[in-house]
C-alpha cells in the first residue's frame, strides 16, 4: 500500500497560553507525514520549500520514512505562518500569512508517486487538489482537507473536488459554512450528499464524529490537560487516519476499520498538542501510542 | 432508597427554530422529576407554584411516582420564563424572567422527606441549597447543580454548599467561569479540590466528562439530527443521573455506575431535546430508552 499527501511544508510563528515558538517547522504535509510515518511507512510527499530550507530537515523526515523525492525546492522563501491562541485554543488567529514559494505552487507528480493506494490531499486550493486527482491513477481511498477560505472562495472548484473523493474531513465551523447546517448531523449528511462516501468532522477538544450512509460513530479527544500547542492536530490526525487505513488490512470502506483509524488519529493528534511543531510527535514511541489508546478506549466505553 | 430534588417548578414560553411553546410545563424540579421517575420511583419534590398552578398537572406528576407533598401552593403567580434558542442552540437568551412565587421560595422539607438516600440541589440560590441540606439527615448522596448567576453573585455561599456535596454538575461555561480554568480537566480537578468528590461537566451537543480524584470518563451526546427545544436537558440528565445512581446496587462512589449513570442520563436528555416542555419525556417508554442506549453505547465504543 502506498500512501500519498500533498499540502503545504512550512515555518510557524506560534504564540499560546504556554509558550511560544519562532519559524518552528510546520505545514499540513508536515504534520502529516510525520504522524503517518509513526503508523505505516513509507509516505510520500509532495510539497515546496524554497531555497531558504535546511537540507537538515530533509533529511530528518527521510529518516522517519518520508519519501521526499516530490519536494520541490524552489527559488524564493519558504512558506511563513504567524499566529496566535487564547482562551481556551481550540481556533488560531492568523496574525501573518506570507505564502512565499507556495503562492506559485504546481504540484508535479513524480513518476514513482503515480499509482498510490492512499491520496490525502491536505488543505489548499481546490483546484490544485484536482489536479493532483488527475495526475494520479485513481487510489483506493482519496481523502481531503479543506479550509474556511476555499469554501467563501471557491466553492464550485470544492464542489467538484468532493463529488471525486472517499472521505472528506472537516472541522466544525466549515461543515456548517458548507452545508448551511449547524446541526452537525445533519450536515454531516449534506456533505455525504455532495459526494463523499463517509465525512469526518473534527471538533477539536470536543473530538470527531465519523458518518457514512448508515452509521454515525464518535471519538472523544484524548483528555489532555495541557494544550502546548494545538497548531497541526488537524493534520496530524489527517496523517494517522491514513496510516492507520494504509496499514489495516480490512476492507477501506469497512466502517469499524474507519472509526478504529479515527481513534488512532485521535492519539496522534494528542501528541502533537504536546508541543511546539513536530517536537513531542517525533519522539513517540509505538508503546507510548499503545498506552494512549488503551486509555482512550477505556474513557470512551461504558 | 428515596430521591428527593429541590428546585424550580415553571412556566416557560420558548422560541426555536423548530417552533415554539406558550406558558408550557417547565422548571429545573419539574424536569428532573419527570426524568427520574422513567427509571426509579417514587420522586419526591420539593418546590413552590403559585395559586394558578392547575391540579391536574399535579395529578399527572403525582401519576408517574412523582410525590407532591412538598410542592407548596402560595398565594400569587408561578414563576414564568421566557427565552429563544437560535443557531446551533446551546445557548438559551433569556426575554423575560418573572420569579413570582418563586422569588419568596424557603423551603421546608416534610417530615416524611427528611431522610432522602439521593438528594439533587437544582438550580437555585446557593444559601437555599446549604438549607435544605441541613433540614435533612445526611444523604448517601448529595448533588447540586447551579448558573452563572450564582457562581458571580453567591460565590460564597457557593463555595460552602461545594464543601458538603458529594456530585456537582455544571456546563461548561460554568466550571470555566468557576475556576478559572478553561482546559475542562483543569476546571474539574479545581472543582473537586472545592468538595465534590465527582464532577460531572456537560457540554450540551458535545456530551458529558466526569471526573473524580482517579479516573475520567466521557459520554458523547446521544446524535439527534432535530433539537426542538434544549430547555429542561440539564435538569433531565440530572434525574436521570440521579435516578439511575438510586436503582443501582453498587455503592454510589463506584466510578462505572457513575458512569453508567451519565449514559442514561443522556439517553434521557435527548428525549427531552425532542420536544417542548415535556410532551416527549413523559410518553417514553423503557423499551425506546433501552434501544437508545444500545445505539449510545454503540456509538461511543471503538
Amino acid at each position: 500500500m502506498s500512501l500519498l499527501v500533498v499540502g503545504s511544508v512550512a515555518f510557524d510563528s506560534v504564540k499560546t497560553p504556554h509558550g511560544e515558538a519562532d519559524e518552528a517547522l510546520g505545514g499540513a504535509a508536515t504534520f502529516f507525514s510525520v504522524a503517518a510515518s509513526l503508523l505505516y511507512k513509507p509516505i510520500h510527499l509532495i510539497g515546496v520549500v524554497g531555497d531558504d530550507f535546511p537540507d537538515e530537515i530533509v533529511k530528518l523526515l527521510e529518516k522517519r520514512g518520508i519519501d521526499c523525492r516530490g519536494l520541490e525546492k524552489a527559488k524564493g522563501s519558504t512558506f511563513r505562518w504567524k499566529g496566535r491562541y487564547e482562551g481556551n485554543m481550540n481556533t488560531a488567529v492568523t496574525e501573518e500569512t506570507c505564502l512565499n514559494v507556495f503562492g506559485q505552487f504546481q504540484p508535479k507528480v513524480p513518476e514513482e508517486f503515480k499509482k498510490p493506494d492512499y491520496l490525502f490531499l491536505a488543505n489548499i486550493d481546490p483546484d490544485i487538489q484536482l489536479d493532483v486527482l488527475r495526475q494520479v491513477k485513481r487510489p483506493r481511498t482519496v481523502a481531503a482537507d479543506t479550509m474556511n477560505f476555499w469554501i467563501s472562495s471557491k466553492l464550485d472548484s470544492l464542489k467538484k473536488l468532493m463529488a471525486e473523493i472517499d472521505l472528506m474531513v472537516l472541522n466544525e465551523g466549515e461543515a456548517e459554512m458548507l452545508t448551511g447546517k449547524s446541526n452537525l448531523i445533519s450536515a454531516a449528511r449534506e456533505v455525504i450528499h455532495m459526494g463523499p462516501k463517509v465525512v469526518i468532522i473534527k471538533k477539536g477538544a470536543d473530538g470527531a464524529m465519523i458518518v457514512d450512509s448508515s452509521h454515525m460513530a464518535h471519538v472523544p479527544a484524548f483528555p489532555l490537560e495541557t494544550v502546548m500547542d494545538p497548531t497541526g492536530a488537524g493534520d496530524s490526525f489527517g496523517g494517522g487516519l491514513m496510516a492507520s487505513l494504509a496499514k489495516a488490512e480490512t476492507d477501506h470502506t469497512d466502517f469499524p476499520a474507519i472509526r478504529k483509524a479515527v481513534a488512532n488519529a485521535t492519539v496522534i493528534a494528542s501528541f502533537n498538542c504536546e508541543s511546539f511543531s513536530i517536537e513531542r510527535i517525533k519522539t513517540v514511541t509505538m508503546k507510548e501510542f499503545d498506552e494512549r489508546l488503551k486509555i482512550l478506549r477505556e474513557y470512551s466505553s461504558f
